[in-house]
Order: structure tokens, then sequence, then C-alpha cells
């Protein structure tokens, strides 16, 4: 089958050996996939990962190696990481197996990804695509449902003052995913082009050089991945506020971190989440993804499209099987 | 009255003029003072404070200018922060002073401090001391009320693992206030004779050294003030735990903020904490810090003991008026 590989290169393999569900997975023919930012690092040598690439996609179950047939032809997501199961582990007693230490990661960490034209995974991180949700939305699960895990791990009041910083893919999914919450929310960023995307679907927007910088908001979300976004973020959480960091940053220069003790600042790291409620938030028509493809590219091109994704003003680019 | 100054240098002056309580205001003979770092810090420009220094100390009530004068002649401490009172201002409407945007800090920021033979403070911030707590013992009340703020910010769990970095008088004073409330916690040091002093109050204690450094603990206070414990601190923490900012982290080093992400860790910053529960825990003899004092100078030798404070092995320094 055709695959999208990292193995000290990006390439494309046009005979990579189809898998083979094993006991409890389902075998899903991948008909669109999306393509991350994690993607772009892991070819730079993040997680030092070896192995098919991809871990946003939609697909049609094709075989499953289960008593339970329920999902057999059904359009299904996947989420990206299944756990251990051992008894004594805490994490996967949570279903918390995005950090089960044993953690298989599709695409990412000891696990075939999903730029392929098969991939399996254990049926029980399955779920099934409403009907009337395209795929071109639902192949946005996965980061819609990173932006649900902020109100999974924080209780935001009606009342409180949120902003988002960053205007890229995470910013815009964020802003539009906590708007669709009822959420009072702002949303900042440096590129108006972008900034009119969730503007376009009600949430409040702001470019950079017209904010007001001071500490007056409750949450504020950092998702521009930079370390002068964690200070901008600094300086506009209230004391006593949460920072919500989205975005993994790395220090480039001295940095001080004495506001988050005389303010009495929560830093929340925040990852990945739970599908449930961002399917919900898809077949409800809450959010409208679509605006956020910059290009579609058949897998034949996917060279050429992660190329694309390199490109400052690109945000989603989407791989066609 | 002779007070202890910061004015571009640190200076013993033997005629300060001496405070008149405004209204709402008292005046206390102070009798015993505590050095803290932040002292030491400001002498090195921290806040651009100049004035009398002090913010911990232990003293009489001589006068008061308000008709309630029930503290009158009695031995007090002060909290060290005052609020503006506006009634527009949520944090002096919900009394957490520390946070109004126009307070007043003894000592540190817009009113004299309490290193001089009197100071004043409004009545309303003034805590009277049980009469079986020592004036060695209350001097203490601020520090560990600083610590008691962990547990006002944070829900620790009966059954949960704390850690707590750094045996200075910070790691110290809160390993003991943690162990005083029940809650299973390892003090990790350095120093194995800071470490006893702990020990010797049946708190658990490890050289850092010794320590196996996993992800386990559900929280870690971060009470070392260098970025290696900070990183010491993040490598302890557990997936989805929290690490407790205690000490000011100026990062001196590249610095990666990715495992706050990955790990979905809540950094928690605190600061001080309210004195009610520090001299409750004082009053029921559920901590002793007498061990922390390493030397005590009459006030005519402040120099000295500021000195002394910056010494290595150094805990607390008092001053006696």
């Amino acid at each position: 089958m055709k695959a999208v590989v990292f193995d000290n290169e990006l390439k494309l393999v046009k005979d990579y050996k189809k898998p083979v569900p094993q006991k409890g997975e389902a075998l899903v023919r991948v008909t669109l996939g999306g393509i991350c930012n994690t993607d772009y690092e892991i070819t730079k040598g993040y997680m030092g990962y070896v192995g098919v690439l991809g871990h946003e996609a939609v697909g049609v179950v094709e075989e499953i190696n289960d008593d339970d047939q329920s999902l057999l032809g059904k359009r299904v997501v996947s989420e990206i990481s299944y756990g251990c199961h051992d008894p004594n582990c805490r994490y996967c007693a949570e279903k918390l197996y995005r950090h089960c230490p044993n953690r298989h990661t599709l695409g990412i960490w000891k696990k075939d990804g999903c730029f392929a034209e098969y991939f399996t995974m254990p049926v029980e991180v399955l779920f099934e695509v409403p009907e009337n949700v395209t795929d071109e939305q639902a192949v946005f699960v996965e980061p819609l449902a990173a932006a649900c895990e902020i109100t999974e791990q924080l209780h935001i009041k009606p009342f409180e003052k949120v902003v988002v910083l960053g205007d890229g893919k995470l910013g815009l999914i964020t802003a539009l995913t906590l708007k669709a919450q009822n959420i009072d929310v702002l949303l900042v960023g440096k590129h108006q082009n972008k900034l009119d995307i969730a503007k376009a679907q009600g949430v409040e927007t702001i470019l950079l050089q017209d904010l007001k910088v001071e500490k007056i908001y409750d949450v504020v979300v950092e998702a521009t991945g930079s370390i002068s976004g964690f200070e901008t973020a600094l300086a506009l959480t209230k004391p006593r506020g949460t920072l919500v960091l989205k975005s993994t940053v790395a220090a480039s220069k001295e940095f001080n971190l004495a506001p988050i003790v005389i303010d009495e600042i929560t830093v929340l790291g925040s990852r990945c989440g739970q599908f449930g409620p961002a399917l919900r938030l898809l077949e409800g028509n809450k959010v409208d993804l679509k605006p956020l493809i910059s290009a579609t590219y058949n897998v034949d091109d996917a060279i050429e499209a992660f190329e694309k994704n390199k490109e400052k003003d690109t945000l989603k680019v989407l791989l066609k099987f």
C-alpha cells in the first residue's frame, strides 16, 4: 500500500506492508488525512520517531479482529493513544491513555500512523463519525478535541474573560471551540486574514498591535508557540488567573518566572482531548473548520503537501487517499 | 528612633522620624524582627524600594488611631499588605490585599517596614499573638503563612504524595507545615544538617543525591530558587500533577516548557498567605521553628546581621529591639 514514511527522510513508499489488525484492533481504510505541525516536527527529529506518519484522519472500518463487529463498514476517526491496560496503571484505569507511561501513539510513538491507505488501532479508541459531518470537518476532530481539553481540565465560569493568543490553527480552533461553549473569548493575532476566519463565526478578535496589555484576563490561552507569546500571556493574566499553555515553548532567552509567583498564576499545561465532545460540536454544527483548509493534495503528492504545510500563511493541509 | 534603612545603601539610622498612626492604623513597638531573603534582595535593588526595611516582626501595640481600641497593649504580628479599599477593587473585596493593584506592602512597597523601634499598619491586618507563643516562634508567622498558602490554593488529598525541593528556610518551613496538616511529605535537600531540623519533627527527608528522579509525585513544591531545582521539580511531577512554585526563579539558560504541556502539569505560583492558619499552627505547637534561628543580633548590629544572613549555612537571623 502507499504510505508517507519518515525514516531519516520523508518519503512516499508505494509498497509499504498493509497492516494486519491484532486482537481488539480494527483495520481502517483512510479517506482523508490532515497534516499537523507535530508531523513536521517529527521530520526534524522530534520523539526520534521512525515509521508511517500521521495521526489525523478519517476512514472506513474494513475489518475487525474482535467479537464486537458493530463498527464494521462505519466511517470513523481514531483517538491517537492507547494504553497498556495493566491493572496497576492508574492512567489506563481512568482511560487517560495519553498519560499511560507505556502508551502507543498513532504516527508519533511506537505505532504506525494514518498517512497510508490503511492503519490499525484498537476498536475502543475509534469513534463513529455522525452522518451529517463531512470528512472535511471530521478530519479536524483531533485538534478540536485538544481545544475541548481546556474545559475538561479547567472550570471557566460564564462571567470570566478569556483571551486566546495566536491565530494559527491551534489558536483559531481553540477560540472557535471556547466560543461554541458560550465562553466570553477574545482572539488575538498578527494576521487579519486569519483572525477573520474566527470573526466570521462570531468570535471577537483583535490585532496584537491594537491590544492593550494589562492584567485583566481570568484565563489566557497561549497558542503562539513562541517565548514572546508566553511572556505576553503572563502580562495579560490577572493575579490568581490561569495561563493555559497549549503550545510547546522552548525558551530561547533568559526568562523570569517570578511573575508566576508574585501574581500566584496557575500555568496549566494542556495537550490532547477526548473525541466525544469534539464530535458533538461538529454534529451540532457549532464550529465550521472548513475555512481552515488551505489545500488538499492527493497522497501521491504528499511530499509537496508537506512543503506547502511549511509556508507561512498555510493553515491546514489535507491528504486525500 | 532607630531604623534599618535602605537608601541606595543599607544603613542604621539613629534618628529616623517615629511614625504617626493614620486613621485606622496602630503604632506598634517592635520587640523582635526576622530578616528575609527579600530584604537582602531589596538591598540589591529589588522593587526599587527605598525606606525602612523589614516585613517580619513581633511587637506591642502602643497606640491606635481608631474607635476600636481592643488591640491596645496586645502583642501582635502584622500581615504585610493592605489594600486600596476602593469599592470596585475585587481583590480588596475578597481581602486579597496582596493582589490589590494599589496595595502597600510593609518594607517592600510604599510603606516603611518594621526594622525600626516603631512601625504603623492598619489595625485590620494586625493579629494578636496567642499567649503561649513566644516571640521567637511568632516572628516566623509571615513565612509560615506563606507555607500555609499552598493548601489555601490547592486541595492536597490525603493519599497524595508530596515532595518539597530545597532545605533552606522556605523548604523547611513548607515541609513542616505540610507535615503538620497530616500530608504525606518528603523533603529533599543537599544539606544533611538542615534536613535534620525537619527530620527531628517527623518529616521524612532524603539527600538529593539519593533521590530516584521519577514522575511519581502528585505535588512537587519548588523551594530551591534555582533553575535546576525547577527542572528537577518538573522531572518529579507526574502527568496531570501540580508543581507549586514557591521561589522566584529567573531562568539563566535555555529551558524547555514542553514537558508542562506533554504531561499536562499545573504550575501553581504561590506567595504570601493568611496569618490565621499560621498562628493556629503555632498556638497548637504543631511546628517548632526555633531550630531555624541561626543568630540573634541587637538592632545596633543590624549591618552585621545582614552580613550573617548572606552566609551559606545561615537560616534565620533575628533582630532584637
